[in-house]
């Protein structure tokens, strides 16, 4: 996907949150802006939004010289969303469609802000978002939740990439390939960042998460909020070239990859209205992609 | 009131939006966002926001070629306004307390968004916001609905400086002018800006929404969205110089003379989390602050 001049006031935005989140004070905060600024009108529209959010998370790590600001939010969104394991593998086994339930709680794995809330509230989330937030979508006449295409797709191969985002939503992709794994016996291959950008998941998030007792876990080296391939190393290139099916999670994987020839499902909630527009989708819809 | 390091998301945002209306493609657009970025280093966070406004919109006009954007919306909104008149003017009549329904009908002209909606919608919001939402804050308590005050204020004074804010809000202003020239005996000066700027209200605006029948009408001779002394003329500086008191329309005029040791009363709805945390009060709420 390309960038979008509505992304631009975004990224002010996101570079703000970033360093007030990195304790940066206000002289530091207006640096990182000031510096944001003499990058914009060399930025190509061409070129995706997660080229830019890897750009600001860079000025961030240079400027207030915190090079992981959401280390400790992603150890509690990972603990966090470990407590609720239980209770959401329960929802499964609840099911009539044990995939479709998985699909849906990792969409919501996508979505829930763990740092506000109190876990009451987010479990009320969760069931609530559950319960509701697809009745509009999982038609399968659907665009953006083509729920029966992915089960298609996943009929044909043996072996899925799973590309993902967040940290505290590993769980939640935990649960998915569960029902990959154990249910349906593919074979799943777990990829993370290759260092710290933003609340994305590296190799300890997914350790942490329990994904290494149900999959294999490898890095794309990407240090980009998405995975732009230019950015990744050559092994993952590989991996990424040979798969059959890739499942991709969050929104900036989808920046980074919706223009790829490749079999691809995007899985995420469309968060902005630059988003739903690309998709074709209303703001906070849940999305399901791809092909 | 200084500009907040939040406010720069938002200049970009308001940039973008008023090349949309001034009919700017999406490379002239891009040209104004750049232009921007090279100013944002140098802007000091100590001058007010509407500083800042005056530069975004001078820039929109430069590059897109279009000196009034607004000027299309500004009519609409003048006339539809006009043709709430009678029904609002009723209102304040049925009212007990006939100076707090005009100055209520006088915040709620800041407000109110004529160009998405159809009458019957506007209509309907108008009176919602009239019942309800002064509830919680015309208690003479509020230290952000400060009536008691001004209207002892009011007492002590004869003549009034009513700084306007938008096209179409002009109307609501001249139920409050009414109220003040007719039912109170004030002498009211309305001020205009001198050039345009956004939907800020213009002489023309005053004449068309029929100021004329019941105050002055004059220009501060600013161009900025906000009455910055700097960029008054040196009639409108000895007006407001001598001014009893002023009534300060919307949220630029605040932004402008917040700080400035002089009795005014500003009347607004804070839109933005910024304002709101100037002031002290929540987004949304109906404000009435000063002294």
């Amino acid at each position: 996907m390309k960038t979008y001049l509505d992304c631009i006031p975004c990224f002010y935005r996101q570079a703000l949150d970033a360093a007030r989140i990195a304790g940066a004070d206000e002289i530091i905060q207006k640096k990182i802006i000031d510096e944001l600024s003499q990058l914009i009108p060399n930025f190509s529209l061409e070129t995706a939004p997660p080229e830019m959010g890897r750009a600001i998370y860079s000025l961030v790590g240079k400027i207030s010289g915190v090079k992981d600001p959401f280390k400790e939010i992603k150890g509690n969104s990972n603990k966090f969303a470990l407590k609720l394991y239980p209770e959401l593998k329960k929802e499964i086994s609840n099911s009539e469609d044990r995939l479709l339930a998985a699909v849906k709680l990792s969409i919501i794995g996508n979505i829930i802000d763990y740092g506000a809330k109190n876990s009451l509230n987010v479990a009320e989330e969760i069931d609530s978002l559950f319960q509701g937030n697809f009745t509009i979508n999982n038609e399968s006449s659907s665009t953006t939740f083509k729920y029966n295409q992915f089960k298609e797709s996943l009929n044909k191969v043996n072996n899925i990439i799973y590309l993902a985002d967040n940290a505290g939503e590993v769980v939640f992709d935990r649960l998915l390939i569960e029902e990959l794994v154990e249910d349906l016996g593919k074979e799943v291959i777990y990829v993370v960042k290759g260092k710290p950008i933003i609340n994305d998941a590296l190799i300890e998030d997914a350790l942490f998460c329990g994904i290494n007792k149900v999959a294999k876990i490898t890095s794309s080296g990407s240090d980009a909020p998405g995975t732009l391939l230019k950015y990744c190393s050559p092994e993952f290139i590989r991996l990424y070239q040979n798969a059959e099916l890739i499942i991709s999670k969050g929104q900036g994987n989808y920046e980074a990859l919706s223009e790829e020839d490749k079999s691809i499902f995007f899985l995420f909630r469309a968060k902005c209205p630059v988003i739903a527009e690309d998709v074709g989708c209303d703001v906070g819809d849940m999305v399901l992609v791809g092909r």
